[in-house]
Protein backbone atom coordinates (compact mmCIF):
# COMPACT_ATOMS: atom_id res chain seq x y z
CA UNK A 1 0.00 0.00 0.00
CA UNK A 2 2.41 2.55 -1.10
CA UNK A 3 -0.18 5.27 -1.79
CA UNK A 4 -0.98 5.00 1.73
CA UNK A 5 2.56 7.08 2.35
CA UNK A 6 1.48 10.81 0.49
CA UNK A 7 4.91 11.25 1.37
CA UNK A 8 4.58 15.12 0.81
CA UNK A 9 6.99 16.10 2.77
CA UNK A 10 10.33 14.14 3.18
CA UNK A 11 12.52 17.71 3.29
CA UNK A 12 10.89 18.52 7.11
CA UNK A 13 12.04 14.97 8.44
CA UNK A 14 13.88 15.73 11.50
CA UNK A 15 17.05 14.22 12.05
CA UNK A 16 17.44 11.11 13.79
CA UNK A 17 18.24 11.97 17.93
CA UNK A 18 19.57 9.63 20.25
CA UNK A 19 16.95 10.20 22.75
CA UNK A 20 14.52 12.38 21.37
CA UNK A 21 12.11 15.20 23.91
CA UNK A 22 8.97 13.23 24.75
CA UNK A 23 7.24 16.66 24.18
CA UNK A 24 7.27 20.44 23.20
CA UNK A 25 5.83 22.92 25.06
CA UNK A 26 4.09 26.31 23.51
CA UNK A 27 4.01 28.98 26.21
CA UNK A 28 0.41 30.61 26.93
CA UNK A 29 -1.29 33.02 29.02
CA UNK A 30 -2.32 30.45 32.03
CA UNK A 31 -5.74 32.05 32.04
CA UNK A 32 -5.82 31.30 28.57
CA UNK A 33 -8.92 29.29 29.09
CA UNK A 34 -7.72 26.52 26.18
CA UNK A 35 -4.92 24.33 25.65
CA UNK A 36 -4.16 22.74 22.06
CA UNK A 37 -2.85 19.57 21.35
CA UNK A 38 -0.72 17.99 18.94
CA UNK A 39 -0.33 14.13 19.11
CA UNK A 40 1.30 13.30 16.07
CA UNK A 41 3.71 16.06 15.94
CA UNK A 42 7.04 14.42 15.06
CA UNK A 43 8.66 11.43 12.95
CA UNK A 44 11.56 11.40 15.56
CA UNK A 45 12.97 7.98 15.81
CA UNK A 46 15.55 7.76 18.75
CA UNK A 47 18.40 6.52 16.95
CA UNK A 48 18.88 3.10 18.50
CA UNK A 49 15.80 1.77 17.01
CA UNK A 50 17.41 2.63 13.25
CA UNK A 51 14.60 2.47 10.73
CA UNK A 52 12.24 0.03 12.39
CA UNK A 53 12.83 -1.81 9.29
CA UNK A 54 11.20 0.75 6.96
CA UNK A 55 12.03 2.61 4.03
CA UNK A 56 12.67 5.89 4.06
CA UNK A 57 9.77 6.98 2.56
CA UNK A 58 7.43 5.02 4.98
CA UNK A 59 9.46 7.15 7.86
CA UNK A 60 8.35 10.48 6.61
CA UNK A 61 4.96 9.58 6.09
CA UNK A 62 1.43 9.45 7.81
CA UNK A 63 2.12 6.37 9.13
CA UNK A 64 4.90 8.53 10.93
CA UNK A 65 3.32 11.61 11.92
CA UNK A 66 0.56 13.82 10.84
CA UNK A 67 1.87 16.19 8.64
CA UNK A 68 1.80 19.98 8.81
CA UNK A 69 -0.06 19.12 11.95
CA UNK A 70 2.99 20.42 14.37
CA UNK A 71 3.23 23.72 12.07
CA UNK A 72 -0.39 24.24 12.17
CA UNK A 73 -0.41 23.84 16.15
CA UNK A 74 2.83 26.04 17.14
CA UNK A 75 0.91 28.52 15.06
CA UNK A 76 -2.67 28.31 16.44
CA UNK A 77 -1.35 28.31 19.91
CA UNK A 78 0.17 31.33 19.10
CA UNK A 79 -2.55 33.12 17.70
CA UNK A 80 -4.70 32.19 20.57
CA UNK A 81 -2.01 33.01 23.14
CA UNK A 82 -2.89 29.83 24.33
CA UNK A 83 -0.52 27.16 25.70
CA UNK A 84 0.28 24.00 23.73
CA UNK A 85 1.48 20.79 24.18
CA UNK A 86 3.07 18.69 21.04
CA UNK A 87 3.90 14.82 21.15
CA UNK A 88 7.66 14.78 20.78
CA UNK A 89 8.17 10.92 19.01
CA UNK A 90 6.82 9.23 16.07
CA UNK A 91 3.87 7.13 16.29
CA UNK A 92 5.53 4.31 14.84
CA UNK A 93 7.62 4.33 18.58
CA UNK A 94 4.78 4.81 20.41
CA UNK A 95 1.12 6.20 19.50
CA UNK A 96 0.20 8.44 22.21
CA UNK A 97 -3.28 8.74 21.26
CA UNK A 98 -3.63 4.45 21.96
CA UNK A 99 -4.16 3.14 25.02
CA UNK A 100 -0.94 1.77 25.92
CA UNK A 101 -1.37 -2.34 25.50
CA UNK A 102 -3.83 -1.12 22.57
CA UNK A 103 -2.78 -3.03 19.62
CA UNK A 104 -2.33 0.45 17.76
CA UNK A 105 -0.08 1.46 20.51
CA UNK A 106 3.18 0.03 19.18
CA UNK A 107 1.80 -0.54 15.80
CA UNK A 108 2.96 -4.21 14.02
CA UNK A 109 1.28 -3.20 11.41
CA UNK A 110 -0.25 0.11 10.21
CA UNK A 111 -2.21 1.42 7.58
CA UNK A 112 -1.64 -2.22 5.93
CA UNK A 113 2.40 -1.43 6.15
CA UNK A 114 3.92 -4.31 8.53
CA UNK A 115 6.55 -2.40 11.17
CA UNK A 116 9.30 -5.06 11.36
CA UNK A 117 11.05 -3.47 14.47
CA UNK A 118 7.59 -3.59 16.33
CA UNK A 119 7.34 -7.22 15.38
CA UNK A 120 8.32 -8.41 18.91
CA UNK A 121 8.10 -6.11 21.48
CA UNK A 122 8.44 -7.72 24.68
CA UNK A 123 6.74 -6.28 28.03
CA UNK A 124 9.54 -4.39 28.65
CA UNK A 125 10.18 -2.46 26.06
CA UNK A 126 6.93 -1.87 25.87
CA UNK A 127 6.77 -0.40 29.15
CA UNK A 128 10.15 1.56 28.58
CA UNK A 129 8.51 3.19 25.25
CA UNK A 130 5.36 4.37 27.09
CA UNK A 131 7.58 5.56 30.01
CA UNK A 132 9.73 7.44 28.15
CA UNK A 133 7.60 8.99 25.54
CA UNK A 134 4.06 8.32 26.33
CA UNK A 135 3.66 9.33 30.20
CA UNK A 136 5.47 12.37 29.84
CA UNK A 137 3.56 13.95 27.31
CA UNK A 138 0.10 13.14 29.06
CA UNK A 139 1.27 14.38 32.31
CA UNK A 140 2.45 18.00 30.57
CA UNK A 141 -1.00 17.68 28.93
CA UNK A 142 -2.61 17.17 32.79
CA UNK A 143 -0.07 19.74 34.18
CA UNK A 144 -0.96 22.51 30.96
CA UNK A 145 -4.44 21.75 32.01
CA UNK A 146 -3.96 22.02 36.16
CA UNK A 147 -2.10 25.50 35.56
CA UNK A 148 -4.86 26.76 33.23
CA UNK A 149 -7.73 25.22 35.59
CA UNK A 150 -5.97 27.05 38.36
CA UNK A 151 -5.83 30.56 36.50
CA UNK A 152 -8.72 30.98 34.36
CA UNK A 153 -11.80 29.54 33.15
CA UNK A 154 -12.68 26.05 32.84
CA UNK A 155 -10.40 24.98 30.21
CA UNK A 156 -11.41 23.79 26.53
CA UNK A 157 -8.94 21.57 24.65
CA UNK A 158 -8.62 21.79 20.94
CA UNK A 159 -6.54 18.79 18.95
CA UNK A 160 -4.74 18.75 15.90
CA UNK A 161 -4.42 15.88 13.18
CA UNK A 162 -4.02 15.73 9.91
CA UNK A 163 -5.06 12.96 7.25
CA UNK A 164 -4.09 11.61 4.16
CA UNK A 165 -5.85 12.73 0.66
CA UNK A 166 -6.62 9.27 -0.06
CA UNK A 167 -7.41 5.90 1.74
CA UNK A 168 -6.12 3.61 -0.40
CA UNK A 169 -7.47 4.70 -3.87
CA UNK A 170 -10.46 6.37 -2.76
CA UNK A 171 -10.16 10.32 -2.42
CA UNK A 172 -11.30 12.03 0.55
CA UNK A 173 -12.97 15.17 -0.31
CA UNK A 174 -13.23 17.36 2.93
CA UNK A 175 -10.51 20.12 3.33
CA UNK A 176 -10.97 19.47 7.21
CA UNK A 177 -13.28 17.29 9.75
CA UNK A 178 -13.98 18.19 12.67
CA UNK A 179 -14.66 15.36 15.36
CA UNK A 180 -16.30 14.99 18.40
CA UNK A 181 -17.75 12.04 20.78
CA UNK A 182 -20.72 12.95 22.97
CA UNK A 183 -19.96 16.56 23.94
CA UNK A 184 -20.67 19.06 20.73
CA UNK A 185 -20.12 21.97 22.84
CA UNK A 186 -17.53 23.53 20.62
CA UNK A 187 -17.99 21.29 17.00
CA UNK A 188 -21.20 22.31 16.94
CA UNK A 189 -20.64 26.12 16.45
CA UNK A 190 -17.39 25.03 14.98
CA UNK A 191 -19.08 23.45 12.12
CA UNK A 192 -21.55 26.64 11.52
CA UNK A 193 -18.34 29.28 11.37
CA UNK A 194 -16.83 26.41 8.68
CA UNK A 195 -19.98 26.10 6.68
CA UNK A 196 -20.30 29.83 6.21
CA UNK A 197 -16.87 29.53 4.41
CA UNK A 198 -17.44 29.61 0.78
CA UNK A 199 -15.75 26.34 -1.10
CA UNK A 200 -14.77 24.92 1.84
CA UNK A 201 -15.29 20.86 2.45
CA UNK A 202 -15.88 20.52 6.13
CA UNK A 203 -16.76 16.21 7.51
CA UNK A 204 -18.77 16.60 10.59
CA UNK A 205 -16.88 13.15 12.24
CA UNK A 206 -15.30 12.36 8.91
CA UNK A 207 -13.22 11.43 7.87
CA UNK A 208 -13.18 9.83 11.18
CA UNK A 209 -15.58 9.62 13.67
CA UNK A 210 -14.68 11.11 17.51
CA UNK A 211 -17.69 8.90 18.62
CA UNK A 212 -14.97 5.68 18.66
CA UNK A 213 -11.41 5.94 20.53
CA UNK A 214 -10.59 9.10 20.91
CA UNK A 215 -7.71 8.99 23.54
CA UNK A 216 -6.27 12.16 24.11
CA UNK A 217 -9.43 14.34 24.01
CA UNK A 218 -11.53 11.66 25.84
CA UNK A 219 -9.04 11.03 28.54
CA UNK A 220 -8.18 14.15 29.30
CA UNK A 221 -11.38 16.47 28.40
CA UNK A 222 -14.51 13.77 28.07
CA UNK A 223 -14.04 12.30 30.97
CA UNK A 224 -13.30 15.77 33.20
CA UNK A 225 -16.14 17.31 31.60
CA UNK A 226 -13.86 19.79 29.52
CA UNK A 227 -15.15 20.86 26.68
CA UNK A 228 -13.28 20.03 23.71
CA UNK A 229 -13.15 19.42 19.73
CA UNK A 230 -10.83 17.49 17.21
CA UNK A 231 -9.46 19.09 13.56
CA UNK A 232 -8.13 17.00 11.38
CA UNK A 233 -6.64 19.07 8.20
CA UNK A 234 -5.94 17.40 4.62
CA UNK A 235 -2.26 17.21 4.77
CA UNK A 236 -1.64 18.52 1.24
CA UNK A 237 -3.58 21.66 2.67
CA UNK A 238 -0.54 22.02 5.43
CA UNK A 239 2.33 20.70 3.79
CA UNK A 240 4.38 23.98 4.43
CA UNK A 241 4.77 26.98 6.47
CA UNK A 242 2.63 29.27 4.58
CA UNK A 243 -0.31 26.32 4.61
CA UNK A 244 0.43 25.76 8.59
CA UNK A 245 -0.15 29.90 8.65
CA UNK A 246 -3.01 29.93 6.80
CA UNK A 247 -4.96 26.87 8.39
CA UNK A 248 -4.04 28.23 12.36
CA UNK A 249 -4.91 31.74 10.75
CA UNK A 250 -8.41 29.68 10.08
CA UNK A 251 -8.67 27.99 13.07
CA UNK A 252 -8.23 30.56 15.04
CA UNK A 253 -10.72 32.93 13.12
CA UNK A 254 -13.44 30.06 13.86
CA UNK A 255 -12.48 29.57 17.77
CA UNK A 256 -11.88 32.81 19.02
CA UNK A 257 -15.69 33.53 19.26
CA UNK A 258 -16.58 29.43 20.52
CA UNK A 259 -13.98 30.13 23.25
CA UNK A 260 -15.12 33.91 24.00
CA UNK A 261 -18.33 32.82 25.06
CA UNK A 262 -18.05 32.44 29.18
CA UNK A 263 -21.25 29.85 29.11
CA UNK A 264 -18.59 27.54 27.41
CA UNK A 265 -16.13 27.19 30.25
CA UNK A 266 -18.10 25.14 32.56
CA UNK A 267 -17.34 21.77 33.44
CA UNK A 268 -20.33 19.62 32.07
CA UNK A 269 -20.38 15.41 31.77
CA UNK A 270 -22.09 15.07 28.39
CA UNK B 1 -17.90 19.24 61.18
CA UNK B 2 -16.63 17.25 64.08
CA UNK B 3 -19.49 14.51 62.99
CA UNK B 4 -17.67 14.29 59.45
CA UNK B 5 -14.41 12.45 60.91
CA UNK B 6 -16.07 9.18 61.57
CA UNK B 7 -12.89 8.22 62.95
CA UNK B 8 -13.42 4.71 63.68
CA UNK B 9 -9.59 3.06 62.80
CA UNK B 10 -7.38 5.96 64.39
CA UNK B 11 -5.38 2.65 65.40
CA UNK B 12 -4.94 1.73 61.49
CA UNK B 13 -3.51 5.27 60.74
CA UNK B 14 0.26 4.43 58.78
CA UNK B 15 3.27 6.39 61.19
CA UNK B 16 4.26 9.50 59.37
CA UNK B 17 6.87 8.50 56.22
CA UNK B 18 9.23 10.87 55.13
CA UNK B 19 8.40 10.26 51.44
CA UNK B 20 5.39 7.86 51.18
CA UNK B 21 5.63 5.63 48.05
CA UNK B 22 3.61 6.99 45.57
CA UNK B 23 1.08 3.76 44.69
CA UNK B 24 1.03 -0.14 46.49
CA UNK B 25 0.59 -2.72 43.94
CA UNK B 26 -0.90 -6.40 44.28
CA UNK B 27 0.87 -8.78 41.67
CA UNK B 28 -2.13 -10.96 40.01
CA UNK B 29 -2.37 -12.87 36.80
CA UNK B 30 -1.69 -11.03 33.75
CA UNK B 31 -4.66 -12.54 31.72
CA UNK B 32 -6.77 -11.79 34.73
CA UNK B 33 -9.13 -9.46 32.74
CA UNK B 34 -9.33 -7.52 35.74
CA UNK B 35 -7.51 -4.48 37.42
CA UNK B 36 -8.84 -3.43 41.12
CA UNK B 37 -8.17 0.00 42.07
CA UNK B 38 -8.06 1.89 45.21
CA UNK B 39 -7.65 5.92 45.27
CA UNK B 40 -7.65 6.71 49.23
CA UNK B 41 -6.05 3.69 49.87
CA UNK B 42 -3.66 5.69 52.29
CA UNK B 43 -3.28 8.35 55.12
CA UNK B 44 0.16 8.60 54.77
CA UNK B 45 1.31 12.40 54.70
CA UNK B 46 5.13 13.01 54.31
CA UNK B 47 6.74 14.07 57.67
CA UNK B 48 7.54 17.49 55.46
CA UNK B 49 3.84 18.51 55.50
CA UNK B 50 3.64 17.65 59.39
CA UNK B 51 -0.21 17.30 60.11
CA UNK B 52 -1.37 20.05 57.69
CA UNK B 53 -2.57 21.93 60.71
CA UNK B 54 -5.65 19.60 61.59
CA UNK B 55 -6.04 17.77 64.92
CA UNK B 56 -5.03 14.03 65.45
CA UNK B 57 -8.65 13.16 64.95
CA UNK B 58 -9.02 14.26 61.34
CA UNK B 59 -5.58 12.73 59.52
CA UNK B 60 -7.11 9.58 61.24
CA UNK B 61 -10.79 10.08 59.47
CA UNK B 62 -12.29 9.74 55.75
CA UNK B 63 -11.17 13.21 54.67
CA UNK B 64 -7.79 11.43 54.77
CA UNK B 65 -8.25 8.21 53.19
CA UNK B 66 -11.34 6.04 52.51
CA UNK B 67 -11.20 3.66 55.77
CA UNK B 68 -11.04 -0.18 55.17
CA UNK B 69 -11.42 0.52 51.62
CA UNK B 70 -7.23 -0.65 51.16
CA UNK B 71 -8.14 -3.38 53.06
CA UNK B 72 -10.82 -4.61 51.30
CA UNK B 73 -8.91 -3.98 47.19
CA UNK B 74 -6.21 -6.20 48.63
CA UNK B 75 -8.14 -9.06 49.66
CA UNK B 76 -10.33 -8.90 46.75
CA UNK B 77 -7.69 -8.66 44.31
CA UNK B 78 -6.13 -11.48 46.24
CA UNK B 79 -9.49 -13.42 45.56
CA UNK B 80 -9.56 -12.67 41.76
CA UNK B 81 -6.10 -13.35 40.71
CA UNK B 82 -5.84 -10.39 39.74
CA UNK B 83 -3.31 -7.13 40.21
CA UNK B 84 -4.47 -4.22 42.06
CA UNK B 85 -2.58 -0.56 42.42
CA UNK B 86 -3.63 0.91 45.83
CA UNK B 87 -2.61 5.05 45.54
CA UNK B 88 0.17 5.67 48.19
CA UNK B 89 -1.34 9.31 49.80
CA UNK B 90 -3.64 10.74 51.85
CA UNK B 91 -6.39 12.89 50.22
CA UNK B 92 -5.46 15.60 51.80
CA UNK B 93 -1.93 16.12 50.16
CA UNK B 94 -2.94 15.64 46.48
CA UNK B 95 -6.75 13.51 45.50
CA UNK B 96 -6.07 10.82 43.16
CA UNK B 97 -9.79 10.92 41.78
CA UNK B 98 -9.54 14.64 41.01
CA UNK B 99 -8.01 16.18 38.29
CA UNK B 100 -4.92 18.34 39.17
CA UNK B 101 -6.32 22.08 39.35
CA UNK B 102 -9.73 21.27 40.38
CA UNK B 103 -10.18 23.19 43.68
CA UNK B 104 -10.68 19.29 44.84
CA UNK B 105 -7.52 18.25 44.08
CA UNK B 106 -5.59 19.64 46.91
CA UNK B 107 -8.65 20.57 49.15
CA UNK B 108 -8.44 23.96 51.13
CA UNK B 109 -11.56 22.70 52.27
CA UNK B 110 -12.79 19.40 52.53
CA UNK B 111 -16.16 17.93 54.03
CA UNK B 112 -17.03 21.35 55.97
CA UNK B 113 -13.08 21.06 57.58
CA UNK B 114 -10.55 23.85 56.75
CA UNK B 115 -7.12 22.42 55.82
CA UNK B 116 -4.92 25.25 56.83
CA UNK B 117 -1.85 23.33 54.92
CA UNK B 118 -3.39 23.81 51.98
CA UNK B 119 -4.89 26.85 51.99
CA UNK B 120 -1.74 28.75 49.89
CA UNK B 121 -0.08 26.84 47.54
CA UNK B 122 2.03 27.65 44.71
CA UNK B 123 1.75 26.29 41.30
CA UNK B 124 5.18 24.55 41.82
CA UNK B 125 3.96 23.18 45.32
CA UNK B 126 1.14 21.52 43.18
CA UNK B 127 2.70 20.70 40.32
CA UNK B 128 5.71 19.04 42.69
CA UNK B 129 2.63 17.12 44.70
CA UNK B 130 0.98 16.13 41.16
CA UNK B 131 4.47 15.01 40.15
CA UNK B 132 5.58 13.00 43.27
CA UNK B 133 2.35 11.01 44.13
CA UNK B 134 -0.70 11.60 41.53
CA UNK B 135 1.32 11.07 38.19
CA UNK B 136 2.77 7.94 39.32
CA UNK B 137 -0.09 6.14 40.77
CA UNK B 138 -2.12 6.92 37.53
CA UNK B 139 0.70 6.14 35.48
CA UNK B 140 1.17 2.51 37.52
CA UNK B 141 -2.50 1.97 36.40
CA UNK B 142 -1.72 2.50 32.77
CA UNK B 143 0.90 0.31 33.05
CA UNK B 144 -0.91 -2.28 34.91
CA UNK B 145 -4.24 -2.14 32.49
CA UNK B 146 -1.08 -2.26 29.21
CA UNK B 147 -0.19 -5.59 30.65
CA UNK B 148 -3.16 -7.27 30.61
CA UNK B 149 -4.51 -5.81 27.87
CA UNK B 150 -1.51 -7.11 26.25
CA UNK B 151 -1.65 -11.03 27.82
CA UNK B 152 -5.13 -11.61 28.43
CA UNK B 153 -9.14 -10.52 27.27
CA UNK B 154 -10.04 -6.58 27.28
CA UNK B 155 -9.52 -5.60 31.03
CA UNK B 156 -12.34 -4.56 33.40
CA UNK B 157 -11.65 -1.74 36.11
CA UNK B 158 -12.88 -2.22 39.61
CA UNK B 159 -12.68 0.82 42.06
CA UNK B 160 -12.96 0.30 45.85
CA UNK B 161 -14.22 3.50 48.39
CA UNK B 162 -16.00 3.80 51.66
CA UNK B 163 -18.38 6.07 52.44
CA UNK B 164 -19.11 7.90 56.19
CA UNK B 165 -22.45 6.35 58.16
CA UNK B 166 -23.21 9.65 58.29
CA UNK B 167 -23.37 12.87 56.54
CA UNK B 168 -23.39 15.69 59.07
CA UNK B 169 -26.20 14.01 61.26
CA UNK B 170 -28.20 12.38 58.45
CA UNK B 171 -27.97 8.65 58.90
CA UNK B 172 -26.58 6.86 55.19
CA UNK B 173 -29.04 3.52 55.30
CA UNK B 174 -26.79 1.80 52.47
CA UNK B 175 -24.22 -0.94 53.15
CA UNK B 176 -22.92 -0.68 50.06
CA UNK B 177 -23.18 1.62 46.54
CA UNK B 178 -22.78 0.22 43.02
CA UNK B 179 -21.58 3.61 41.28
CA UNK B 180 -21.61 3.83 37.55
CA UNK B 181 -21.92 6.08 34.43
CA UNK B 182 -22.60 5.31 31.26
CA UNK B 183 -21.49 2.17 31.09
CA UNK B 184 -23.71 -0.09 33.05
CA UNK B 185 -22.23 -3.53 31.46
CA UNK B 186 -21.08 -4.14 35.48
CA UNK B 187 -23.31 -2.45 37.30
CA UNK B 188 -26.43 -4.25 36.06
CA UNK B 189 -25.69 -7.69 37.09
CA UNK B 190 -23.63 -6.60 39.99
CA UNK B 191 -26.98 -4.59 41.49
CA UNK B 192 -28.65 -7.79 40.69
CA UNK B 193 -26.42 -10.30 42.53
CA UNK B 194 -26.58 -7.81 45.20
CA UNK B 195 -30.61 -7.25 45.26
CA UNK B 196 -30.44 -11.09 45.89
CA UNK B 197 -28.56 -10.89 49.30
CA UNK B 198 -30.95 -10.72 51.85
CA UNK B 199 -30.34 -7.72 54.22
CA UNK B 200 -28.34 -6.08 52.08
CA UNK B 201 -29.10 -2.15 51.55
CA UNK B 202 -27.51 -1.22 48.18
CA UNK B 203 -27.49 1.88 46.52
CA UNK B 204 -27.24 2.39 42.54
CA UNK B 205 -25.09 5.55 42.43
CA UNK B 206 -25.67 5.91 46.34
CA UNK B 207 -24.85 7.47 48.32
CA UNK B 208 -22.86 9.59 44.97
CA UNK B 209 -23.44 9.38 41.44
CA UNK B 210 -20.76 7.56 38.95
CA UNK B 211 -22.60 10.16 36.69
CA UNK B 212 -20.87 13.03 38.38
CA UNK B 213 -16.79 13.33 37.85
CA UNK B 214 -15.06 10.10 38.83
CA UNK B 215 -11.38 10.82 37.56
CA UNK B 216 -9.94 7.64 37.65
CA UNK B 217 -12.77 5.31 36.16
CA UNK B 218 -13.83 7.85 33.91
CA UNK B 219 -10.26 8.55 32.60
CA UNK B 220 -8.54 5.18 33.02
CA UNK B 221 -11.52 2.90 31.71
CA UNK B 222 -14.65 5.07 30.86
CA UNK B 223 -12.46 7.11 27.82
CA UNK B 224 -11.03 3.89 26.98
CA UNK B 225 -14.17 1.64 26.78
CA UNK B 226 -13.57 -0.90 29.26
CA UNK B 227 -16.43 -2.42 31.50
CA UNK B 228 -15.40 -0.46 34.64
CA UNK B 229 -17.75 -0.23 38.29
CA UNK B 230 -16.77 1.51 41.46
CA UNK B 231 -18.24 -0.03 44.82
CA UNK B 232 -18.62 2.25 47.77
CA UNK B 233 -18.72 0.38 51.30
CA UNK B 234 -20.02 1.98 54.42
CA UNK B 235 -16.56 2.36 56.30
CA UNK B 236 -17.95 1.05 59.68
CA UNK B 237 -18.80 -2.23 58.05
CA UNK B 238 -14.80 -2.51 56.85
CA UNK B 239 -13.18 -1.28 60.44
CA UNK B 240 -11.29 -3.70 60.60
CA UNK B 241 -9.79 -6.86 59.03
CA UNK B 242 -12.61 -9.47 59.88
CA UNK B 243 -14.67 -6.47 57.95
CA UNK B 244 -12.41 -6.61 55.38
CA UNK B 245 -12.55 -10.11 54.67
CA UNK B 246 -16.07 -10.80 54.62
CA UNK B 247 -16.60 -8.12 52.20
CA UNK B 248 -14.04 -8.66 49.80
CA UNK B 249 -15.48 -12.72 49.91
CA UNK B 250 -19.05 -10.51 49.26
CA UNK B 251 -18.02 -8.47 46.21
CA UNK B 252 -15.69 -11.23 44.87
CA UNK B 253 -19.12 -13.65 44.84
CA UNK B 254 -20.44 -10.89 43.22
CA UNK B 255 -17.75 -10.12 40.46
CA UNK B 256 -16.86 -13.51 39.29
CA UNK B 257 -19.93 -14.52 37.07
CA UNK B 258 -19.68 -11.03 35.69
CA UNK B 259 -16.23 -11.15 34.85
CA UNK B 260 -16.18 -14.83 33.51
CA UNK B 261 -18.72 -13.48 30.80
CA UNK B 262 -16.76 -13.30 28.21
CA UNK B 263 -18.63 -10.75 26.44
CA UNK B 264 -18.19 -8.52 28.86
CA UNK B 265 -14.54 -8.27 28.00
CA UNK B 266 -14.79 -5.98 24.89
CA UNK B 267 -14.28 -2.41 23.80
CA UNK B 268 -17.56 -0.40 24.27
CA UNK B 269 -17.77 3.36 23.84
CA UNK B 270 -21.23 4.06 25.98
Amino acid sequence: MKDCYNSVMLRFLPPASPEPAPFETVAGRDDAGVLVVCDHASAAIPARYGDLGLPAEALASHIAWDIGAAGVARLLAARLGCPAVLAGISRLVIDCNRMPGDPGSIPALTCGVAVPGNAAVTDAEADARAQAWFQPYHDAITTALAHLRRHGPVPAMVSVHSFTPCLGTAPRPWHVGVLSNRDRRMAEPVLAALAARPGLVVGDNQPYSGREINYTLDTHAGAAGLPHVSFEIRQDLVADPAGWGDWAALLADVLAPVLAESALHRIAIA
